[in-house]
């Protein structure tokens, strides 16, 4: 076998395996409300939202990178599962888990592309440059909107309050200070609705 | 309202809108044949294809571009559905139903954001730049690849030809040669075990 030919049966061996975070489920229900979001669309939307809203950014970023890193920031989820945000236990051993899946799945490409991805992960997990801080604070977002659009429905199965919510999300309110006014003003909405604790 | 509050009121309305892209159904069924894929799924795998497969496209292309249209390029199916390749029928009237689609979704940003998305989605369409002919071979690739994971599903339910295959696919095979050569070779397993016709 050709090295070109090898390099591209890895390449594809990798694309189809990463299939499997279509059946990765999260607690957010998509916006009509017929079922819970699976990771990969998950990651689309996040994909879309840096896209239009990047402008917005504390600092200014290289787009096209933080649409990498959102692309594939939760791949490790396909061995790891996914984590609910307000289980804090459940984040214990997370990082564990997630490493080893990172070695197994970036693992099936060629090597020099398996470092580039599994680097674009943890520059994600390390929160430090522009484009990091950006991406984690779209990836806040995203799920209130889901449950803005679905009467709070994780809010509401979970019991979470609003200092909660004010707390988790410190990475958006930190990292995209006018995207959290607008959630600010939907957090009033949603406690006012009964879809979130006013505690 | 302040101009920024309103432009990001209708960013945010528009990222909303584009959560139905997760219940489009296309024919393909996911890797594990568990369901359909749905189109929002699909483009976030079509934006890892095109990550990790660039280095064989034909002419070189920014990477980042064609991701960016293929994250758009199907969004236009909220409105006017999913057109299956072989259905050659259905794709009469495609073009005027996707048209009317990408004015009122597209419309919902901000103006200079709907000229610039509707203007990527046009060139994805339009097949012209070398970034378009290569973002329409990954998204022929990988309906190809979950046929082979699931032995021919589509192809079976609809009684599809290995000629019909390589006629329907030409973006693929003259957009990205090496690509196509593992593809013959995917094609031949396929009609050698019957998800495919020979014909």
């Amino acid at each position: 076998m050709s090295a070109r030919s090898d390099r591209l049966t890895r390449q594809l061996a990798f694309l189809r395996e990463i299939d499997a975070l279509k059946t990765v489920l999260r607690q957010s229900m998509i916006v009509d409300g017929s079922r819970r979001e699976n990771t990969a669309e998950h990651s689309w939307h996040l994909a879309m939202m840096v896209d239009v809203l990047a402008e917005h950014a504390l600092e200014p970023v290289d787009r096209a990178r933080v649409v990498r890193l959102l692309l594939v920031h939760d791949i490790v989820e396909i061995d790891a599962g996914d984590t609910f945000l307000y289980d804090e236990a459940a984040t214990a051993d997370k990082a564990e888990r997630e490493q080893a899946a990172a070695a197994r799945i970036f693992g099936l490409l060629p090597p020099d592309q398996a470092a580039e991805l599994r680097a674009l992960w943890e520059e994600f997990e390390a929160r430090q440059t522009p484009e990091a801080v950006f991406a984690r604070a779209v990836d806040r977002l995203q799920p209130i909107m889901l449950n803005m659009a679905t009467e709070g429905h994780t809010w509401r199965s979970n019991g979470v309050q609003r200092s909660q919510v004010e707390r988790m999300n410190a990475p958006l309110r930190e990292g995209c200070p006018p995207l959290w006014t607008v959630v600010s003003g939907w957090l009033d909405d949603a406690v006012a609705r009964g879809w979130l604790g006013p505690a």
